[in-house]
């Protein structure tokens, strides 16, 4: 019997909110979509969480993701900006909490690492570095989706492994090693 | 045609969080329930947000409120607290969200100083200025709750003044007056 799941993956922010969904079906590995929800022209922060909210309730609804994966950075900064951040990201968990759908947590370096390697990657090197995986040529507009695409897809290599739901990794020894090991275990999926 | 109108107040917090509910008749206001939802003994951090948004969503089929008041802090001890704090309104608010209900927004200081006249009261005053103005006698486990009914019944007291729709209001140089006013507007609403 093939596995066969979909992941969700998630970048709150305040000002624009990215999304990538992937799909597994056996050992291979698909972009279904990817896009990214404008916030900055509304100036009312209860609309931007509700424009949030509804458009999560949406793709959920649309795509019916088994998994979310979120980027969660863990420092800010000001407490200001991170109660705004934290809802953001409340509003759009509450999507995915009312469909029941377990919720995996990321941090940005985390997820660069198991993307590239290096968890000092740029936006843009993660951003290839996917294009390669993923077969995809348009460019999206904003690297939130991009990032967003790449909570998912590290969420894919990371499954099967000692997953701490919901809780932060912030130092994985183990993830400088996955992505390494995805490329040796699928080479025809790498474009060089 | 009398004024009715259902108000839920809510003090999210990521051990404790609190509601109460409040409908005004008219002239009259009464309390028709206050509680809180215990998350402390939760250790994971996904599941006190589902438990909070799935009561929330309860809440709020059962009693339809047509508008909701939060108590919202804008200090913390740290942005990591803050971020918790956040998605725990986050998820309470997308409850809220998900019914059209008005969200808005009080400062702590704002409650206490619109249900007081005195922006330093205590817990333990505000409870007891609710227990006068609401005739309630038992006096709930936590104050978490009458902290909540505290922002239903500010936003009641708020109303039709000059509402910030989900913008806090750190300093209201009205909101003294106010209390004062509902006394001498509603004598018989006040135990001495």
């Amino acid at each position: 019997m093939e596995t066969e799941k979909i992941i969700l993956g998630i970048d709150p922010g305040t000002i624009v909110m990215g999304y990538g969904i992937i799909q597994q079906k056996g050992k291979t590995l698909e972009i279904i979509r990817m896009g990214v929800l404008k916030l900055g022209k509304l100036d009312n922060q209860a609309l931007k969480l509700k424009k949030i909210f509804e458009r999560m309730l949406e793709i959920v609804e649309e795509y019916k993701p088994d998994e979310m994966a979120i980027e969660a950075p863990f420092y800010g900064k000001n407490v200001q900006s991170m109660l705004k951040l934290g809802r953001a990201q409340g509003v759009a968990m509450a999507a995915a909490l009312y469909r029941d759908i377990p919720i995996f947590e990321y941090a940005p370096r985390t997820i660069k690492q198991t993307i590239t390697g290096n968890g000092s990657a740029s936006k843009e090197q993660v951003s290839k570095m996917l294009q390669a995986m993923l077969h995809f040529d348009e460019v999206p507009e904003f690297f939130d989706a991009t990032d967003a695409l790449a909570a998912a897809v590290c969420h894919y290599l990371d499954r099967g492994k000692d997953v701490n739901y919901t809780k932060p990794k912030h130092s994985r020894k183990s993830s400088s090693q996955q992505w390494a090991q995805f490329v040796q275990q699928n080479p025809e999926r790498v474009e060089r």
